[in-house]
């Protein structure tokens, strides 16, 4: 079985190094893991945005599962970039696996980037906006895909250490996908 | 053409009246638009984001075209649950069209919500994740999504008055829908 390895780890300095230790995790359980191609072309190059986009794309229509990594990015959800391949992989009928190493509610993390206020009976944003508060960990689609398309999100009882580089829950995602007849 | 009208203002308190504005819109184009189910359903009762879940995903099956809108949600990028959708409808081969009421890039936006420094050739964020830096609106697998599977996203010149009100940008997408063969 391949498997795209999606996630916001793609932005970190040792984007390689993590991507060939998850890629060495599918192989201790015969699995193939495909790494994005974000890091491997030069992105000073003519169109190297869309070479990425279109490798990724290929790359996912050749694997059979996705395992997303959905730790929250850059705000209270999951990295966007993760989440679009988490989407395309669910319409083309993959497997849909996902973790996040930060086990709070979507509800409890919101709190810490904008002020959440009640409002006849609801919970609201600083813009006004709802806040979605099912005590899921993210956006009800994402997380109900998985459901539905996979799994339930892998998450670790308490937040790691690194949680960037912790590679726990993710092992869970490949444990699951191994036993799959 | 049946479309599916997926952004984050089912979470403003007036959603349901903006869906059938956007319906009202598609209307005068001979176009049927389809919101999602985040309102219609009781939040309360049981089971209620799992049946908004399948209600939405069985809306998208029916669709043959998304609009997302991908205006900026509580941080520099799309709203994931939208981003979730368009990728859905990207991998059933569906029509993919979007658009954001933000016409500034991903760069730019990134600094409002976090320290954005040069490390060794390349911006990083305040947690040195890299900041993804093409001059795109958003995420390139996003951008590179609608480019491929649909039209170009749709910015408006300057950020409109009232972001989670305005439909032109919305109404390009649905003309673009309608001149499809």
């Amino acid at each position: 079985m391949k498997i795209y390895l999606a996630g916001p780890e793609v932005f970190l300095p040792d984007a390689i190094e993590i991507g060939n230790r998850k890629a060495a995790i599918c192989r201790r359980y015969g699995l193939t893991g495909l790494c994005p191609l974000d890091n491997v072309l030069d992105p000073a190059a003519a169109g190297a945005s869309i070479a990425i986009f279109k490798g990724n794309e290929a790359m996912m229509d050749a694997a059979d599962a996705i395992i997303a990594n959905l730790t929250p990015f850059r705000g209270p959800g999951a990295d966007p970039g993760t989440v679009y391949e988490l989407g395309y992989m669910a319409g083309r009928q993959k497997l849909c696996l996902g973790y996040s190493n930060d086990p709070s509610t979507y509800g409890e993390r919101t709190r810490l980037f904008t002020a959440v206020t009640e409002s006849g009976g609801r919970l609201v944003d600083a813009e006004g906006l709802k806040v979605e508060d099912f005590g899921l960990s993210d956006n009800l689609m994402m997380i109900h895909a998985l459901d539905r398309h996979g799994c339930a999100l892998v998450t670790p009882r308490r937040k790691p250490a690194d949680i960037w580089h912790d590679l726990t829950a993710f092992e869970r995602c490949v444990q699951f996908a191994a036993r799959r007849p």
